[in-house]
């Protein structure tokens, strides 16, 4: 970073050590550096440029990632970089690309589902890229209801083959990345249907394409769906469209870990549990949950950045501006977002732990708490990604204006971002499998079944439903035992008023369809208890260097408060807090945010987003905003000439009013 | 239209006549056929195609809007539209273009700020298109704070003239529309000093371009700022960078309506009150809330047709499944929506009338509703648009993964919309400037000086400071007159505890920067509440058509009873109602969601949007949705070819092993 550092006096301002801080928000000294090695070695590799990413046609842009994608994997190997490093290199490398769903969705799916010789036939082709997969499941009319999907795979006992067809438009696979032009392979989902009789859903390795000459092998039509959300963001992925017309694959392509087919075409169950599946599902969510972090923290820290630069009123005759970062109606809409981008970081690192536990659990046969585990995940997937997805977009609002430029970086990163919503689990759909499982646990409450995990607090429902908040004055809110009670109060309460109306209900699917609205709100409540109290445990470790504990315990209340502010109809109306109490927690927000306010530059420096990653001219770490956005303007492909093309055919003529009888 | 409508049976369904419903969504029969008559032209012409607009390269998608622009302009001298015609077109032409800014701020600023003299001399040429303007304000270091910029105009007495100069970098105008490629004239806004003095921002117009070849003239450097949100979307638009050295113009090139330079550089105020400058502010931002109804209109068009075609889930024993719009968690989240797209229109329509009304009391020289009107517009200018913005991102999720498609018309239109948010006054910047008009307003009760207009229910201060929510049951929410109240109390309450908040600070303006973010809640407590009684006031008028006002009372008591729910803590909080009732109004909403259900198709056809303008497959009138899907993918550029460009060069050698020492 050369030059002067234009946000110097701000980064002298911090109360606490950064380098500290780093540590922390890496997860450990180990990750840090691996992180930091990874992003400098991107950001100093002129291949993997990609400022100029929005300025591409729709193939120029695909083909520079089948380019960055291939010198990746060059360097990959030239340095023989573990699978830690591979990944963090992908991840810096910053542009979705079939890579993605090879290594993240196909090969975990080989692994998952897949028997041992299953395992060594396909793996290693898979490891050293000889084939390259994708994840065929969504259908044009199919996403969330996969009981829905309508490919079928056949099993013909004669050739002992299944045929895998296409019965209806509807049933196009529709959506996964990487098939439509790259993959060769794909873990195909469809009906298994042998001698007459549907099984189900199951996975099934096909090969789409020639190893020779890239070409659709017979029977299969396949292509990309078109263009999406945002300039660059997702179109440099090809996600594909594929039709099969009676293709033929040998019995043993079917994963067959859990149920296997014989050779008369019988299903015999193994002796897997097929709870293994749900072991995926949290490992694919706790990713998830770990790039919402990602997200919006890279938002945050541009925000920030660019609120300490910027200048608007307040200037006394003539002298400089306020920092927009000093109004508080600026940092009442920025600093809770940087408080989720902490609490989402630590709330991810649980999952990581929670995932190892699962995983234990299940290989002692002990799936006690995996219906806990599943929908903690679900629950988490959900309110993570919608608030970042929110928070993104709330994050180019604060820039102003020039938060509309593509060199903000904002529009893209909103644009790449949103999927995370729908895909891996539609969030709204994701509550409700939250709220039916909350409603279970209250039934069961006083059955003497304990609830586990994130919801052993309602074992304590009786106090729960009765306690009332001792807050007095504005420090009380402070307390981490007072905040986590009036979380738990009002989740618990939520949830049990929401169980005695579906009570009300003669048939508990209707009362549930009916509620549905209200009992999404109950899982909500749930879920942002859980992200409250992992982050006032991670707060009860102890976490070394200058300061550093401090600020996280501001960010943490901050959290806690504003969550409290925006749902305060949720606490006032089951009587957790009063009014009175509610305006304290303002007081004590509008307090906090002042003691964030001198150390919000370095709370973002200790992200450590190079420059390259951040792909923000607002969001640059050394402040020099200006020049650089009036550099970047000359660029635009309009600018090479100064009188545009179409001029002597379009605006001449006006001028030079060739229609002469306009009656206006 | 086509073939078979798949959305037949929905239509079928409706409650009321839908034709008669047309004529109160465009406000008049006449508006209903110039609205509907250009919506047609502009739908059967192949030259204002727009679908093929995210696969073009910017400088493509330029010049395809130059060629649209000027095939508009010859309709409109041909067919010798009128000004609404005209208008109309363009509206239907969807498609930011130089000539919004032309028509939309340069010859108003000429007829508003210009003399008789100015506006005899520059009106014809703009008129006929001889001339092309635009309007520079906004600097690169510059936006909200207009009293800011740096941009200098300085009076030579020598030679008759002013001296336009950009004194630093973050002087350059930034963002004009138009501005970079197209126009040949701006009006500038810059600093006017004479004799050494400053006097102020004042506007001039400059002439930018040679009329005989386009070249920028001497001194002025002119370029386009660069890529946008959004692949279509502004990137149609030259938004500008514009840059002075010591240009000179004529004095006469000032605008001198309200003040005047004299030939000595001495500056005379005209007779022409200053507040005239807010007349035009309130055009301009009633056409933004009109703007937002339309957009918002048409997100909810296709999410609600869309929810109407797409099933997933429920299917019983492998029959159809449910239409997404029957869940109960699908209507919360977009019929509130519908009805917000209603009750924007209505509040459009009522500053029509306002901004008569403030012109007429204008030319009487009555001043006194002035700064009520002008906070009103610019509260609901900024509760609108945001609303508008947000709704339009729920709509494309509500659409499920299909929505994240371009062909979906939901990505473009969030990118094309959300600028709305920033421009013609930052919205929260907007609601400060409420709150402080609200804050003067409660300190004036009892002083004698009666509120006026939407904050005459202020000076019903003392009674609803103190009146209690008379709901017993659920259909008691009904009532206009309880709904009337209960926002009138909420408003009241939050206004009246700010301003005693404020009371406490010693100094003024430092408690209003410390409380500005409880400031902006109390200014969207009030602007909600005029979106709700202007509601109300619509439906006490007559109302033709079978069942037309039934439906509109639906839509009205949901966007009330939704915005209750959504700020349930400050109804709460301020002792409004009761928890109890809150619940009622919870039941009375999922009530009146099942009874517009039938009806929600009808009620969006009701907004008569041709298939053009609407952009969307998802929104297709006929429901045709997933063949029509399937077919726009294959038309995408990547589909050119089978082997895409790019894989001998960068696929091929990793399935072939060029790199054998993986690590991995």
């Amino acid at each position: 970073m050369e030059g002067v550092d234009h946000l110097a006096y701000e980064r002298n301002k911090a109360n606490f050590d950064v380098d500290d801080m780093k540590i922390v928000w890496a997860g450990s000294r180990h990750a840090f550096d691996v992180s930091d090695r990874m992003a400098r070695l991107v950001a100093s590799d002129p291949a993997f440029r990609k400022d100029n990413r929005v300025m591409l046609s729709r193939k120029e842009l695909f083909k520079n990632t089948l380019r960055k994608a291939a010198h990746a994997w060059k360097r990959i190997i030239e340095l023989r970089l573990s699978e830690e490093e591979a990944r963090k290199l992908r991840f810096f490398v910053d542009e979705p690309a079939f890579t993605d769903l090879h290594w993240g969705m196909f090969v975990p799916a080989i692994k998952g589902q897949g028997t041992e010789e299953q395992q060594q036939k396909w793996l290693p082709l898979a490891y050293k890229m000889q084939i390259i997969g994708c994840y065929a499941q969504t259908e044009l009319g199919h996403g969330s209801n996969v009981q829905g999907l309508e490919t079928t795979a056949t099993f013909d006992p004669e050739t002992d083959e299944f045929v895998i067809h296409s019965p209806t438009l509807t049933s196009s696979k529709w959506w996964p990345g990487g098939l439509g032009k790259v993959s060769t392979h794909a873990v195909v989902y469809a009906r298994l249907i042998t001698d007459g009789q549907e099984h189900g859903v199951h996975g099934f390795i096909v090969q789409l394409r020639s190893l020779d000459d890239h070409m659709p092998l017979p029977g299969i039509t396949v292509g990309d769906i078109g263009m999406k959300f945002g300039s660059g963001a997702y179109n440099t992925m090809d996600n594909g469209v594929l039709r099969f017309d009676h293709v033929r694959i040998p019995r043993n392509q079917m994963l067959m870990r859990v149920m296997q087919v014989t050779r008369e075409g019988k299903c015999v169950q193994s002796n897997v549990p097929r709870q293994l599946i749900y072991g995926t599902m949290v490992y694919v969510r706790q990713t998830i949950v770990s790039d919402a972090s990602s997200a919006l923290s890279r938002a945050v820290c541009i925000a920030t950045r660019y609120s300490a630069v910027r200048r608007q009123f307040g200037s006394q005759e003539g002298g400089v501006e306020t920092q927009v970062i000093d109004y508080k109606t600026q940092q009442s809409r920025l600093f809770p977002l940087l408080a989720s981008a902490y609490a989402f970081r630590f709330v991810g690192e649980w999952l990581k732990w929670l995932y190892m536990d699962v995983t234990q659990r299940l290989q002692a046969n002990d799936f006690s708490t995996l219906p806990e585990a599943h929908a903690c995940t679900a629950g988490l997937k959900s309110l993570t990604t919608s608030a970042t997805a929110d928070a993104i977009e709330e994050c180019r609002k604060l820039c102003g204006g020039h938060g509309y430029l593509s060199s903000s970086g904002l529009p893209e990163l909103f644009a790449v971002y949103v999927p995370a919503c729908t895909y891996e689990g539609d969030n709204v759909v994701l509550l409700l499998q939250v709220a039916r499982f909350l409603m279970k646990t209250v039934s069961q409450l006083g059955s003497g079944k304990k609830p586990v995990g994130t919801t052993a607090y309602m074992a304590r429902a009786e106090d729960l439903l009765q306690c009332h908040c001792s807050v007095q004055k504005a420090e009380d809110w402070l307390k981490p035992s007072v905040l986590l009670e009036v979380f738990e109060a009002r989740a618990v309460r939520m949830c049990v008023a929401r169980a005695q109306s579906l009570s009300k209900f003669p048939n508990p699917e209707e009362g549930f369809a009916e509620l549905s609205a209200d009992l999404v709100e109950a899982a909500i409540a749930h879920c942002q208890l859980i992200v409250v109290s992992k982050f006032i445990e991670k707060l009860q470790q102890d976490i070394p260097g200058k300061g550093v504990k401090q600020q996280l315990q501001n960010l943490c209340n901050i959290y806690a408060l504003n969550l409290l502010h925006k749902h305060l109809g949720d606490f006032l109306s089951t009587g957790c807090i009063t009014p009175k109490q509610s305006s304290l927690a303002n007081d004590q927000l509008r307090s906090l945010y002042s003691q964030v306010r001198p150390n919000a530059i370095a709370l973002v420096d200790a992200f450590n987003y190079t420059d390259h990653y951040l792909g923000s001219v607002l969001g640059r770490y050394d402040g020099n905003v200006y020049p650089k956005l009036y550099e970047e303007a000359w660029k635009d492909p309009l600018n090479d000439s100064i009188v545009p093309d179409g001029y002597h055919e379009y605006v001449r003529p006006l001028l030079k009013q060739q229609h002469r009888n306009a009656r206006l």
